[in-house]
């Protein structure tokens, strides 16, 4: 995989546990990206079903401090974890470290038991383990008459005890991951990345990692934050819609499209753009559009290939040498 | 009421004058809380109401400032004013402190003479009186055939004059306060919660009110944002919807289902939450994600008790002794 | 024009090519402003044109860098650029400065060679010239059954290499500038003003430009930010809806109505309010809501008249001299 940042991931449709490298079972049902256009999208199934996996933080060599699904594999960010609405996600949780740890999520649907903080003592201490209950819901009509959101979302969990009360060190370590939930019709990538900026940095690096596409393929951003600062997030050459899945649900829909998004630490938002889209292969970059933020390296690029693997314009060996992957782990989803 | 962070509140429907403690004409309308999740959700009537009442502006025994229905009764925040839309309020303002000071609001209908700035003499001197009239309008289509929009929505007021030109040294003493407009049909929750994340502070205060309520009651945060810094606001274990109620208007409804949401001085928005729901009682954080910000202080607890006033995992004496509770007054609004 | 900061612009309907100070073919179907209320208004035609033009970035007697549609016409902000969905623009860009600049696009469709960022070497080198194209699409279904956004949206264009590989520079400078891309329906405004928060100042200045109005004008406004910090955008009097036009499509938009609204740099909106409608005439502030930044000069007025001519409370040789106007040049858009 070299320099790609693909996200591991659990999947959304399928066993009940999936871990590192498998291979999504609703992948089957899609067509080879040969054709991209002459495919139709596909889509979300529905959710319920119980679902087991092992999580555990660790130390990494450098310092860092990372979540992973098996021992000795931690990334930064962590894992990505997907859901479809409905399912229920049990998570056996192990702190490897030295230091009490914890999961805490936004979005699901949780007891205080699993709220991860120190105050509600649901924290792990070094060694130990616990099991973390997230539960979601599709949306639908209470029996007061009212609308009730589902939890589809672009989502996220993150540590709330290292360093602080807040989990102030554990975040800066590198605790913390995305989260996608779905609903039942939800068009699905043909792969995911995430970026999250956390303090200067993206992903815990500078710059940030390139993310790989060719022209075509439908490509899913998780935009998170952290830290300390306010950002901006900005593509190149894309764009999106500001709502809940970044596509617009059609004519009707008001909502803004944007390719520019002030973000400050504990948000997320996600979309999917097709690949050079009315613009081609290339080079182009995501950053921070805060000027001092890009000019100190919060930049990577999003590196959209011709079929034939060429990118108009862009030498590799005038960018290599950064070393500067992101820690992800690998995955396709339906490739 | 104790450490309890009520909101008093001008009542949205009912009498012309609606004065601390006041029982809303609509709260009869209601059956009582006992079975929330079986009767219909209350509503908001038709505006068109003229209304009047008294605000004071005045100096607190601890320096700081607020405003007030009552002479000697003034709290930070000022007291909510909730109208309809198609009201008229006429507000007849006091300022009894020893340095100019005004009203200005977001939002609302008002002539310049109302705009509560100093270049438009609109201000008020010490001792002085002035008669502020806010309007607003149910939505419409307009003869030129374009959409009018409504003025419902979480708005707020504050002071223009003191300490500057924008009312720095007012804002950050406390003379600010919450408005709610309400559309008829708009749904009308138990209790209102005003959050007020003002330089670093909550409602000028750290750590921030604890908010009470029991599992199923309709719970209303209005989220006003002041002084120099962005924010993010986070809720744990709740979500609502980034759009104008907070609240999704159904199954077509685009907006972003949100935990998290960045905020700057002047902004403010709301949204209603059933607790617990679909996550039980507990004592859930609310607080700023900024990292530096929650570990200074700028946290609080949404008590989420069972029916038996029990909080799962809460010990009172933890955390007694604060101190801190909002400076709000008391008005229970259907209970 | 004086003080007034209209906003050239290619005009969105009519000849290929429009110059500063030219009228719009599309203007001639607007019946004159004299009787607002009665007349339907005005409505964006279909794209579909090539059209060219050309710019250039130039520097000023002051130390300010600016984009002109002629040379030694150069204002901060650059021309306003208004498309319609489905246009094509080709720019002819001359770089009369003597260091490398470039034009950066956000919200276009646009080759990589179009980026205008030093990586995919498209800058423009001291006296050279390049031309930019930039594409604009109707939205639509894609054959994977997907919904394709329009172009449509207010977005802006800058430097991307004086400076810094991210042209802090030369933005700072002043090298930024509005584009407006409309779809077929979209209501046209009597007038643009563009407001740019470019770190302390508005527009390169403090304070910011007047702007002026006759009750009952549809003026629209452009929200651009740049630079280092962020900002809240927070006009007096007047509010707008949070999505792609700041107009509510009708009674079943949610999005929310605001006044005031939190943006970073790279950050874009718009909105069309009708001047003092529901309010009068009056000198509405507009300004940063970030207590310092408004302090400190981040502040202006939007002078709206009575039929008459007068503004009341407000007396023009108390606020005369600033000499701080806009540098935009003047183009009056159905006038």
């Amino acid at each position: 995989m070299g320099r790609r940042a693909f996200t591991s991931r659990i999947l959304a449709g399928g066993a009940a546990v999936a871990s590192l490298g498998a291979v999504s079972a609703t992948a089957a049902a899609r067509p080879a990206a040969a054709a991209p256009a002459a495919r139709t999208a596909a889509t979300a199934p529905a959710g319920g079903e119980a679902r087991h996996i092992k999580m555990y933080a660790e130390k990494l060599a450098d310092g860092r401090m990372g979540y992973g699904f098996e021992k000795g594999k931690a990334t930064v960010p962590g894992p990505l974890i997907e859901l479809n609405e409905g399912d229920t996600l049990y998570i056996e949780f192990e702190n490897t470290m030295d230091v009490a740890a914890s999961l805490h999520v936004h979005g699901m649907d949780y007891e205080i038991s699993s709220d991860g903080t120190a105050m509600t003592h649901s924290e792990v201490e070094p060694g130990g383990t616990r099991t973390y209950t997230w539960r979601t819901h599709a949306p639908g009509r209470r029996e007061d008459g009212t609308w009730r959101a589902g939890t589809a979302g672009y989502w996220h969990y993150h540590d709330h005890v290292v360093g602080t009360e807040h989990g102030t060190g554990g975040i800066r370590a590198g605790l913390y991951g995305p989260v996608i939930v779905r609903r039942k019709g939800d068009i699905l990538p043909d792969r995911t990345y995430t970026i999250v900026f956390n303090d200067m940095t993206i992903n815990n690096v500078t710059p940030g990692p390139d993310l790989e596409a060719t022209v075509g393929d439908r490509i899913e951003f998780v935009s998170i934050t952290h830290g300390e600062y306010y950002h901006t997030f900005h593509l190149h050459g894309h764009r999106w819609a500001d709502n809940r899945t970044g596509l617009l649900t059609g004519p009707d829909d008001p909502s803004q499209v944007i390719d520019n998004k002030i973000v400050g630490p504990g948000d997320s938002f996600g979309f999917q753009v097709l690949a050079g889209e009315g613009v081609g292969a290339g080079a182009w970059m995501y950053h921070c559009h805060v000027q001092s933020h890009s000019d100190m390296g919060m930049v990577g690029h999003f590196l959209v290939r011709k079929a034939d693997g060429t990118i108009p314009g862009y030498e590799m060996h005038e960018h290599s040498g950064s070393g500067t992957a992101s820690g992800a782990g690998s995955m396709a989803h339906g490739h």
